[in-house]
């Protein structure tokens, strides 16, 4: 909005406020319009919020999440790239050396159309969100799962309604996808959910690729669509992971024509050497 | 490579190939045109790769690094980027029920140039290593620095030279930058480095929005770019973020016209509530 579309506080602000009367209600969208428009006090001049310091900080629970979630082999980078974001925002010193070091788009493409961009973002950040609430439920169940705790998801989506920062409109949403499936495996598989994705995935790809022409950095949303677009697929390319492994490590691969678990003499130094069973039995 | 240009395993076997012989070379360059190559011997027809099942195993390498990472306030998106893709991989099944729900793009661009495209990828790739190096050495700095271990990065470089699958050309480079600064404070701010970087970024973007226009997901690639407009940000829109944070929690901020630490009555609700320090004194 700032660096694209040279939006003012005013209009940021009047756009949060428009879109937390749409299906992207919640706390943080009205807290922020609030924030947008709040005058500066200390100086009597312009708004508080282009007088805060771009430095984050924490209390620890988004560092917690995310290695809570490497911990139960969940893969939720939409939460990471916030934690991340953070971070980098602490770095302030360095930042300011390498905004000259660094180069940004040296050409940006001409003619943005503003309503289109702000239509896009809106169907971006609801997409988003879904799929963050998507891999936050998936740690949940994770641990859940793990831990035998027999978490009931739709209780959490009901919780969080009231008395919390996450409130929103859409756990509304969350919760009835849940309670039609309690078995639910992934948020975003529910039909309801996937179905309101899917007639935004087209707006969410414009956004990123207009931000990446004009060198705005998009790692929250980026994370989701990166997730989005792994996690549909029946096949990826990690079939080059496992054969980088067996072939460096000997840490075998199973096969998609048969049952077992296979081992490939890669090269001819490869023939004496096994697979790591073999080598980790004392085998050379 | 497979996705948009409908390259063979020979083509892709002899593509790796050629990189190995430029500033890409590295171990897993090599043996990726050498497993792609590779002819399945128990059936006799094609190749190893493609019956190779896309689900990658972990011996918890990736998952500590990630960890730590977090645990040091250090961003290291490709990293855990490469750590999730691992994760996503691993529920294959889930992946194919997903893919009969959610959706890829229903038109995809035209008149795709596979020179360029190749071209662009072999810069994107190595810009993407140098960020990638850029947080794993970032992460030992961390722990270095936390733990006052002084880690010699120089001879860190110098060692994965040799004997380890992360053998690179790069890293000359990088035993180099790190010589001409012991205390350069991030890889990609060194000046030959950010030099290489500055040349390949407009190639990078080129990349990632073809991947997205096309539904092939980037996670990696996508998570060094959006790193690199970050960090190269003297300013971001973490002033946002610090002010929501005060807005619901008091956490109070700092600001970039004087010192101090500054708490605002965002509403009339607030004035009577105190910053966090206040209410954690005891007071309402």
């Amino acid at each position: 909005m700032q660096n694209v579309l040279k939006m003012s506080n005013d209009e940021m602000a009047e756009t949060f406020a428009e879109w937390n009367k749409t299906e992207l209600e919640s706390y943080l969208i009205e807290i922020t319009a609030t924030i947008m428009n709040k005058k500066d006090d200390l100086t009597g001049k312009g708004y508080v919020l282009d007088y805060v310091l771009d430095k984050t900080g924490m209390k620890g629970t988004g560092r917690w999440t995310i290695q809570e979630a490497a911990e139960r082999s969940v893969a939720a980078p939409t939460m990471a790239a916030s934690l991340d974001a953070r971070y980098i925002s602490a770095r302030k010193d360095e930042r300011v050396v390498a905004s000259t070091i660094l180069k940004g788009p040296e050409t940006t493409p001409s003619g943005v159309n503003k309503a289109q961009v702000l239509e896009d973002l809106k169907a971006a950040l609801y997409v988003s969100k879904v799929i963050s609430y998507a891999q936050g439920l998936g740690i949940i169940k994770g641990c859940s799962d793990d831990m035998s705790w027999n978490v009931n998801l739709t209780e959490c989506a009901r919780l969080w309604k009231g008395g919390c920062i996450i409130r929103a409109a859409l756990l509304q949403k969350i919760q009835d996808a849940l309670a039609r499936d309690e078995k639910l495996t992934n948020l975003i598989l529910d039909p309801v959910i996937a179905g309101e994705i899917n007639e935004r995935t087209a707006a969410f790809r414009r956004v990123i690729v207009t931000a990446i022409e004009h060198g705005v950095s998009t790692p929250a949303l980026s994370g989701s669509l990166n997730y989005f677009d792994s996690y549909r697929r029946a096949t990826l390319p990690a079939n080059l992971t496992q054969a980088q492994r067996d072939f460096f490590g000997g840490h075998t691969y199973e096969r998609n024509d048969r049952e077992g678990v296979f081992h490939t003499a890669w090269t001819d130094s490869h023939k004496s050497i096994g697979d790591i069973s073999e080598r980790m039995a004392g085998n050379v």
